[in-house]
C-alpha cells in the first residue's frame, strides 16, 4: 500500500503512521476473519487463543480452504519467518505465538525462514556476517517459545539456498519486473537482488510440494505487511502446478512511541527479548499512552485505550483473561485506572516473562543445531 | 550492442547478422590485442597458439595487467563457462581450446561454470531437468579436451549455489535495475530471475578472492557476446574490494549457413560434438561458402574466403599450419581451389577430430565426479 495523504504506509520493508486495518483489508483484498470461520477453526483446533478471540489475527486468504483440506485428510504445513536485521522484539513474536499454537493443535510441520539475504540487500549498512549473527540470535527466541523439535526447522536463506534456489528459479521465471514494480514499488535504482528477492520468500510456500512431488497445503501466519510477497506467490502458484499458499494475517503490536509498528532500529520503540528489567522499566515509563496530560483530567475524563500501546501490550501478549482485559479497558476509560498503575503492572508482567524467556533462550543454544536446516537436508 | 539498421546484433543471448568486430571493439570499449601484448603473452607462455596468431582472440580488458601481476608473482586463475541449452558444437569449444592452452602454459586453476539456471530463465521451453542434463553432457566435452584434472573444476550453478549465492548477493547489492536495463536491454516484461542473473555470472570472477580472503587476479577467456556481463562485474569490483576480472575476447566461429554465430537450436548451422560422420558430411556439403555460382565462374574469378564458413573452420580449428592456411586462402581466391575439394578435405578433418573426441568423451564419464564441484566444496 502506497502512502496516502500522510496517513499510513504498509510495505514489507516499512510501516508508518496509524494503520487503518479496515482499509488494508479492502486495498490488499483480504478476507476478514468472521465469526463463522473463527468458530470452525477453534472447533477443529479443540480450543481457542487470545490472538484469535481478539481478532489480532484479523484477516486471511483461503484459511477456510486449509480447513476443508484438513478435514479431507490433507494435512497442511506452516511457514513463517523473520528478517534478521536486529534483535527480536515482542512485536516479532506475535505471529510466532499463534504459529506455535497452530502447530500444537494441528500437529503439523513448521518451516521457519530467516531472510538474512533480504536484510543484507535492503539495509545498506548490514553485511552478510551481521545478518547471519542476527539470524542465529533470533533463532534462539524462536526455539525458546517451545516449538516442537521434531516438527520445526529453522533455516537461513544463505545456508539453505541449495534447496531454495531451484524453487525460487521456477517462481522467478513467472514473475515480471512489471509485477514487482507494481507490488513493491521498485524503481530504476532498486538493486537487482531486491528485485529477485520475492522469489526466495515464495520458495518455502512450495517446498513441501516440491520435495514430495505432490501438492501439500501451506498456511502462512504473518504480520500483514508481508502479504504482498504472497499475493505474488499465490498468483504464480497455478502456473507452477502448486496449491496457492493460504495466509493468516496479524496486526502489529504498536510502537511504544505511539505510531506504526515497533522497529528493531529504534531501541526505545520496542521491548527486545534481551532487555534487562531496568531497560524494560525505562521504556515502559517513557511510553506514549492514551492518558490525559494531568491526573486530575484523567480522573475526570478517562483515558483512551484504543490509542494506547500499553493497553495493546496487555491485549496482544500480557493478559490472557478476556474479562480482566475488558475490566482494564473500562477502568481506564472511566478514569479509575491511571497510567502509572497500569504501566507498573505491565512492567512486572514483561519482566517476569523476559526472565523466563531469557532462561529458555540460553538453553536454546544447545538445541540450535537440531533446529537448523542446512545444505540439502529435508525433514 | 543494440541492433542498428539490421546490420548485426551481439548480446549474451543473441547474435545476429554479420558481426563487425572493429565496431564491437569501439562500442564495447575493448582493447585490441596488439603486436606488443601478443609478443609479451607468448613469450611468458613460452609458445604461441593459432587462436592468438590469427587474432581469433582479438581483444581484451586488462590482459596486460594480468601479465604484470603474473610477473610480480601473483598467479591468476581462469574462469570460463557454458550456457547449457543444447549439445556442444565446435563454436562453443573455441574459447575452451585457448583456455586449456593458457592453463597448461601458466599452470593455473580453472573454474568452469555451467549456467543451467540462466538457460532455464531465458528459454521458455527449457526445464531445470533439461538444462541439468545438457550441462552434464556438455561437461563431457570440456573434460574430453584434456583439462588438468587437479586444477580444473566444473560446476552447475544450481549445484554450487551454496558458495555462489553469497558472492552473488554482494554483487547484486551494487547493481541497479537501471544498469542491467541499459546493459542487457531488459524491459517491464523481463522476468526477475533474468534481471538477477548477471550477479550469478559475476560470482566466479571473485570466487578465489572471496574464498581465500585476499585478492587473486582472474582471467576470463570468452566469446565476445558475453562481455556485457563482465563490464558490469568490472564496474562493481572496486566497490566490493576485489580486483577487476581481466577479459580475453574471441570471435565467433561462423554459422554454416553464413551469418552470425552457430546456434544450438539450428542443427544444420553447426557441427555438434556428437554428430555422426554422415551428419558432418551432410552439413558441410550443405554449408554456405564464399564460392561462385558455377565452377567456370569460380575458376575465372576465384572465391571469397573472408565470408566463407568452411575457410573459418580451417582457420579456427582444423589447420594448425599458418603457411598451409595462407596457401588455401590464395588458392581459393585464385580459383585454383574449388569448394568441393575444400569441403571434402574439411569433412575428413572434422570426422577424424570427432572420432577421437567422441572416444575421449566416453572416457570422460568416469572422470565426471572428479571434475564436478558441489555444495560447499572448494579446490
Amino acid at each position: 500500500m502506497r502512502e496516502d495523504s500522510n496517513e499510513f504506509l504498509v510495505t514489507p520493508w516499512e510501516v508508518r503512521g496509524k494503520v487503518d486495518y479496515a482499509r488494508l483489508v479492502a486495498e490488499f483484498g483480504l478476507t476478514p476473519l468472521n465469526q463463522e470461520l473463527y468458530k470452525r477453526l477453534t472447533e477443529l483446533a479443540g480450543g481457542t487463543h487470545k490472538l484469535l478471540r481478539r481478532r489480532i489475527f484479523f484477516a486471511h486468504r483461503d484459511l477456510d480452504w486449509i480447513l476443508d483440506k484438513y478435514e479431507q485428510g490433507e494435512k497442511f504445513y506452516l511457514y513463517t519467518g523473520r528478517g534478521p536485521s536486529g534483535h527480536t522484539h515482542l512485536g516479532h513474536m506475535v505471529p510466532w505465538f499463534l504459529t506455535k499454537w497452530l502447530q500444537d493443535r494441528f500437529d503439523v510441520k513448521l518451516y521457519f525462514q530467516m531472510t538474512d539475504d533480504e536484510k543484507f540487500l535492503f539495509k545498506p549498512e548490514l553485511t552478510l556476517e551481521k545478518t547471519r549473527r542476527y539470524a542465529l540470535d533470533n533463532a534462539l527466541d524462536v526455539i525458546a517459545l517451545g516449538f516442537n523439535q521434531d516438527k520445526t526447522r529453522i533455516f537461513l536463506d544463505t545456508d539453505y539456498i541449495g534447496v531454495l534456489y531451484k524453487i525460487a528459479l521456477g517462481c522467478a521465471k513467472k514473475i515480471t519486473f512489471s509485477t514487482v514494480r507494481a507490488t513493491f514499488g521498485f524503481t530504476e535504482s532498486s538493486n537487482i537482488g531486491q528485485i529477485f528477492f520475492t522469489s526466495i520468500q515464495a520458495a518455502p510456500a512450495f517446498i513441501e510440494s516440491f520435495i514430495s512431488e505432490k501438492n501439500v497445503p501451506c498456511l502462512i501466519p504473518l504480520a500483514v505487511d508481508q502479504d504482498p510477497h504472497f499475493r505474488v506467490a499465490r498468483d504464480i502458484a497455478p502456473k507452477l502446478g502448486f496449491y496457492k499458499p493460504a495466509i493468516f494475517h496479524s496486526k502489529f503490536l504498536p510502537s511504544l512511541s505511539g505510531a506504526g509498528k515497533m522497529s528493531s532500529s529504534e531501541a526505545m520503540s520496542a521491548i527486545f527479548t534481551t532487555d534487562s528489567p531496568d531497560a524494560v522499566r525505562k521504556k515502559i515509563w517513557n511510553a506514549f499512552t492514551g492518558g490525559r496530560p494531568t491526573i486530575a483530567e484523567q480522573k475526570e475524563k478517562g483515558g483512551n485505550p484504543s490509542i494506547c500501546p500499553v493497553f495493546y501490550y496487555y491485549a496482544f501478549i500480557f493478559e490472557e483473561d478476556d474479562g480482566a482485559l475488558e475490566e482494564r479497558r473500562l477502568r481506564c476509560m472511566s478514569g479509575d485506572l491511571l497510567c502509572g498503575e497500569c504501566k507498573e503492572e505491565l512492567i512486572g508482567r514483561i519482566v517476569e516473562f523476559l526472565e523466563e524467556h531469557q532462561h529458555k533462550r540460553e538453553r536454546a543454544r544447545d538445541l540450535l543445531d537440531k533446529f537448523l536446516l542446512k545444505d540439502e537436508e529435508t525433514f
